[in-house]
């Protein structure tokens, strides 16, 4: 075996071709394609991560000894993802000047055609009403036929968001036996919040705006909560498209995180995390790659009334998946507040060698 | 000399006291508190070399001589908001539900107290209206009368931008014996316009809708450069904040993006990219620091509305000083379409050592 | 509370002292004094994690619970570790020549002298052995009475290194009933080797010359392998300081490695992991350190007849602590090739919830 | 045009062909195979940079507008090689354990047989005689007909490293009038150690033994001058392959690195800086590799008696080129004994518009 044929590099080392002269002027062209097409490189190497993963969570259910291959795939992305920033750097050594002197041939090619970003984005589960308006055409409209039918496809599939969902819903722990995970969460949402309200009313030399200044804030913190705790309001947000997880998939998600420590927590808290990760590393790369486009076009507007730079911006605040975990910090409670499990359901998360008396193994 | 005696580390090792229990629970507290010591330190270099190249500028005129060590200040801080970044993700492995075993020591300190990042918006000229809103209060609210004194005082005082401007308002080239830089620009763009027109207009097989949109964008580019064409609206512009460069310093500027190879421009040319690049990179870390803060706080709303978070991402989209060169690009013309400088301009961009036959020196 | 009292800021702030004059040229040396300040900050948060880390090492048995934990303290050092890399490129923009201005201030104190790395490399548990000679004197030379005693106290106390092979040791899986680890792992090689023996010796159109040379590569492989059945060459190696780790907690970390999936080894796996991230991040950074610190003084030698870049590059060459983690790739063996654990190993390895059956809980 | 044509993505995305089943345990070959195709894509662009600045170094007398350009060609080498490092982290997510389950379908394919780095060496100039042995066969020995051609003729090539040296030698600043750089330096020097030898001996309170040892640093510092001075060992150490720089080009860079200052000298330096900024890259890059190999692979001796990871090693220690520049520092002398140029030679650095008596343009 030949390294140059296993690469198969005569047809990858063939693929670069500038339309512009490349003597000269337009020297730049080769560094806008290859960093192009070392984008599309790790398109397709996140794409194949996230059907691997995705083939994991169809196979319900998972068994305990896939959890760490399945975290692998969320931690890979994640270095591909600082690859992807630190091409942003490459891509800024290309001056706006020279850029303008081949970025008449480009027409109107444009990165809003990458099918494979497109695909990530779809599989991820990123719904369409978390798009920025693209007019009156949908964001399909710049493909071609083929490619819109793939792209198109992914987005009625299951996606990963979709997976997560069914896998969160699952957890076994949310009622066990006696105990039930929401009601002691939230008797001890109350206790906090009581406590909270008390230590400002007991607060000696407040005056009265002080004091219901914060009151005030003591009652917003309790409408965080009913936004979670009310059925109602949940399903509004969930109608809205503010929150994408089923309200069971959510509480799960929660008793993860705070209970996380528990031996049959301690993967699938480094699960969910993983996918903040990934999350917050697409977000990072959209903010990272408005400025370098506002640096490289600036901010000619188009006919449309808004300028590329604008769409990538609203892209970069609104075109998030798993914003449901990001905000789970919102609904922590301490430590020193949090009920402790029951016995019961502490032993049922231990491996079995753990001694019920020695609490553990080494 | 002792290594530990010249880095004054008895003093510097003892500045670090965790007010929570440090066994245990708390165990982060630590980090919590070199972290942000560490910003502290870069952000006390950071105004350091800002006043260092701001004795540079004062020394007017500057030197050419001078022009490398002014360059590589604002590639020093370029290097440092490398590693402001790279800290963000040394907090991120502080998790949220650690983050909350200690918040409450923290009672109202916030990183909005930091002074010396305030002196640092206030030394690279960021004026006070592209500060987000913070209600009634203005944004030294927070700091106490000291602080608050040295803030002001920086707001005040002639800062970065300011500087940058008399410099490029000093520039020799805008007008030299006949030739006129301004005018020769409006005509080239002129043509550059008619030309796009025409290509549109003479354009086989477009029907009238498209031709008629396709000239809608020939027009809004005509009136992107109308911007900066037309006295009254620069002025207005500038009046709205939307500007802060004067017309002139502008001209200057887009004169050495256009002509940066010319020797006497290349210096120049490396010293607007830094300045764009400190400001994106400023930028850069505001975003970032957005994602960290969410992460770790969620979107608790407070009774005034607004959120942490969303203060802090408003901050990072509107808090930039040097809009007008990031804007530059908007207005170059393609090499192709620029003209030429005349003779005479060219010699005096040269080195005494370069004859006027032979084009260079070695 | 206030930010910048919570923080200690006028003492942190007050410590940055520059010998030469600050105006003008020896501007850097403010820079000096800030980046190795901020390392040092940096030294002192790593020191704090591995202390804790060794608290919980020494609370053995180490409950499950905390393993999540103890990952933690590795991948925070790792993530500390990048920044630390940045900040090298900080001080590569000080030129050389800048560097000439105040360098006579430094005299003879050096970086050799921070007690806090002395204290991280002796924490971590680098064997004296380890340290490239430093002439007649130890290494502990250049520092002052109060600061060698913590050095050497550091180097007699239980280090990380000790912590993590008593760990080791503990593992219960190396013998359970009638299963022996290296009994079965021992046979799986032989078997590995056989075939490869094999697989040369059918290989048609070999000639004589060809053959002999790959069999003589299937005996060395043979023989890497007996570097660790052979207990008398086990032993040597230890004597000679070639390994570290003792054989029982070698064997111990190989079996780790092999059988990572399994779930009560899916975070010592991880543990194992963060050790060697961390050793190759020193490293790594060693490595780095050495190319500036040449880039910045050249290779001027001193009388001793070594300078100070061949020191520290023979320390990034030596200076490892977790070595036989590091070489657990040269005795893995395929999966294909893997000896299946016993059923009841397996089971021992599982969560109470996992049914013998089903092999999964959600 | 559509995005997609205008990068070839079809072909692009049709070379990845993993050997392997890529269902299951050797779902990590995908990441191999693409994570070492991106390595060649950067691999082309460096080399299509290294060839535009030889055409450019070629085109001499160089244009003193052509040097931005030129600088720039490195500054962009050292952006990417930041990503090639940031691609290390990439591969080290694929574990030991999974690589073991494809390895066996490499064959005898390696990353030695990258014809494109072997370019990339050659192009840059690197001498055969700083190649780590590879035993009887030449380093070339693992190529294919087509590949040993194309990296001979690299060899036989004008090389950057040639390129460089020519320009250099062409500095009309070595001698100019009156003025001599190499008599002025020599003097500046002499005065500098005699100055350090008389503190040594005016120094109160020393016995004779420490007398002794400082004036032999003293003596080993004038030593290590003196095989600059003397032309027999100038070239000795050239014949050795210790240095490839001529003399005259030697002193020509140190000539820039010292007055740096002036205006015409300030890209020339900024063109040495890219020059070890590429030169340190690669071997930063190197350095990494060699830890990521060791970690992937470990140890594991192959006939020849070294091991790969041993070979990497080696050549990331030797395989520099331009370490007579990141050696300049050993040479610098301190601003304050730096003798002062000649009127007539500052005048001739400086450029048109600026008036003898006023010592700038703006």
């Amino acid at each position: 075996m030949y390294y140059h044929d296993y690469l198969d590099l005569d047809r990858l080392l063939a693929a670069q071709n500038p339309l512009s002269d490349v003597e000269g002027r337009t020297h730049d062209e080769m560094l806008f394609i290859i960093v192009h097409q070392a984008y599309e490189l790790w398109f397709k190497q996140i794409i194949f991560e996230l059907d691997a993963a995705m083939r994991t969570f169809d196979r319900q259910p998972i068994k305990e000894r896939e959890m760490g291959a399945l975290v692998a795939h969320f931690d890979r992305i994640v270095a591909i993802q600082r690859v992807m920033l630190e091409q942003l750097e490459v891509i800024e050594t290309l001056t706006p000047l020279d850029f303008l002197d081949f970025r008449g041939v480009l027409g109107t090619a444009s990165g809003f055609q990458s099918v494979q970003f497109r695909l990530v984005e779809n599989k991820m589960g990123l719904p369409r009403s978390r798009r920025p308006s693209t007019g009156d055409a949908p964001y399909t409209a710049w493909l071609n036929d083929e490619h819109r039918r793939a792209v198109e496809a992914a987005e009625q599939a299951k996606s990963l968001a979709d997976h997560v969902e069914s896998w969160l819903e699952r957890t076994p722990f949310l009622e066990m036996g006696e105990y039930d995970f929401w009601v002691e969460y939230q008797a001890a949402v109350d206790v906090m919040i009581a406590k909270e309200r008390q230590t400002v009313e007991s607060e000696p030399g407040l005056d009265t705006d002080e004091r219901d200044r914060h009151l005030a804030r003591v009652d917003a913190n309790r409408d965080a909560f009913e936004a979670i705790f009310n059925d109602e309001r949940y399903e509004a947000a969930r109608e809205e498209g503010d929150r994408l997880l089923s309200r069971r998939a959510f509480q799960a998600a929660l008793l993860i995180n705070l209970y996380r420590d528990e031996p049959i927590l301690q993967l699938p808290f480094r699960l969910l995390t993983g996918l903040v990760n990934v999350d917050e590393g697409f977000t990072a790369w959209r903010q990272r790659h408005v400025l370098m486009v506002t640096r490289m076009i600036g901010h000619r507007t188009g006919t449309g009334g808004t300028t590329g730079a604008e769409y990538l911006e609203a892209t970069a605040r609104r075109s998030r998946v798993f914003t449901d975990l990001v905000e789970i910090p919102t609904f922590l409670i301490p430590r020193s507040e949090l009920p402790p499990l029951p016995d019961a359901v502490v032993e049922a998360m231990r491996f079995r060698l753990e001694g019920p008396a020695a609490d553990s193994v080494r």
